[in-house]
């Protein structure tokens, strides 16, 4: 029930994610609270400015290569020379061997798919096509509730300041790398990162997230070549058509004993006795009650 | 506690907005349910490509000039000369009387903020430094828990198909105009746009949001005009710190009769019997149970 087991997990007592803030409750008496940190932090590949984003500030190399690697930017024969990190400038600036030129590709980001989801749509969809999930994985419903019991139980940004997504990669029953961030879409890439940095096999794999199963997560998801997607959210109607499409495992309303199946149901095993399932305590409903009514 | 106060109400009978999907449960059994859609919006300004939305698709013409004016690009004294959307294309293109050229403005985007948020930051806080926020304007709390109670039982794609933001324009204790977006980006942008278009006075509304109280969405209130925003879900450091320079009164994390305010507490007018105010029940708790424990 620990997070000893862990690679990497939250790290909620750490000053600079989280500070302290004055106020005042329904009552009108002053009351301290604590609110998650976000900043900015600007990505450099090479000379080549790429992007600003608004982050809790954890693993910049993670997350810098992360969103280079679902940006497309990152080619399976790259190499990594260098990342640097200047807290005080807030940039982070990531050195390939190889030259690169995404000046185009810039330019494409605003006319084809804009900031509306932070993703790159355009490009990216050309190598969804070609991904071949692993026909082999499988998840068993005793991993689903074994991996959710403890990633509530697991300290967090979340459980102590609130408003903050978590991503978390798993193999079986086990939760490896749990990383946060403000929005969902950094928090995946931070796990994309980690991935690539230390060339970890995807196709055992589960991905968890608090967020919902939209087109972004699916296609990010898939990118990285994992083949199984759990969210206590819900579910968008093109999320599930990719998902479909790429053969990707979509498991949403994940909850307590609930869930729903809406892709890839073949690699799931029902082995677990539901009536020894416990529902969520309030202290880990993270959203809704209800199986249908949630956002993330 | 019906709609029918309300001058534009969510429509969760609109076979457009969500989708029946079939799928399995935790039990293995077939199940079907209802998905909200997320589709592919290109903005066109005069001549130019702006940006491409994701939205569920319903009011192309509020989200576009909403879009526009958020993002600075449509001024005071402009004149919108047509609207028009082509369902078939998923194109909008707005007209003014102007010529515009924001082709400058659209590199800068990319250098400077990208697509973190969906937000142009740079340009955008040059704005937002002059707004002054009308200091005249008051919250009872008697008209936050009539309005929470009253949007909570509006019928809702949020509450047919889950997965979905609101965004609600209020005036004293009555809900105004409620809409939906899968990104709460656009539920904003969609209240921005029907606003300017119907030339809303700002200084007597009160914006509520099922999204984070991010910096964002501060700048975006702030940038409308609007002196008091409301939210169910919890904050961001950098969110509140931008309310508090712009003399904004921010109230999150507000559910049942708790909320906490973090900004701007001199709005507030504390006249309601907390004794008498319901908790909120599980039909409508959107959120984790703990005041401080959600993500939007």
């Amino acid at each position: 029930m620990s997070d000893k087991n862990y690679i990497i997990a939250p790290d909620p007592d750490d000053q600079r994610l989280s500070q302290a803030v004055s106020g005042i409750d329904q009552s009108g008496v002053a009351v301290e609270t604590r609110v998650v940190a976000e900043r900015p932090l600007t990505l450099y590949l090479n000379g080549q400015e790429i992007v600003t984003m608004m982050t809790i500030g954890d693993h910049p190399d993670l997350l810098a290569v992360g969103y280079l690697r679902n940006q497309g930017m990152l080619a399976d024969d790259d190499v990594v020379t260098e990342i640097e990190h200047d807290e005080e400038l807030e940039v982070v600036v990531v050195r390939t061997g190889r030259q690169t030129d995404f000046e185009e590709k810039l330019k494409k980001k605003v006319r084809t798919s804009g900031c509306a989801q932070g993703t790159m749509f355009g490009d990216i969809m050309s190598g969804f096509d070609t991904v071949e999930l692993s026909n082999t994985a499988t998840i068993k419903t005793s991993w689903l509730y074994e991996l959710t019991k403890q990633i509530n139980q697991t300290p967090s940004l979340y459980l102590a300041a609130g408003a903050i997504h978590g991503c978390v990669l798993c193999k079986r029953d086990e939760p490896l790398v749990y990383l946060e961030d403000v929005g969902r879409h950094n928090a995946v890439d931070k796990i994309a990162g980690w991935m690539w940095l230390n060339k970890v096999p995807a196709g055992d794999k589960i991905f968890y997230t608090t967020g919902r199963l939209t087109s972004e997560m699916v296609i990010k998801t898939v990118m990285m070549e994992v083949p199984i997607l759990v969210s206590r959210s819900g579910f968008t109607a093109w999320g599930v058509e990719l998902a479909k499409k790429a053969g990707l495992t979509l498991i949403g309303r994940a909850r307590g004993k609930r869930f729903v199946a809406l892709s890839g149901h073949e690699r799931i095993v029902f082995d677990a006795d539901l009536k020894a399932v416990d529902e969520e305590g309030p202290r880990h409903r993270r959203k809704g009650a209800l199986p249908d009514a949630e956002v993330a």
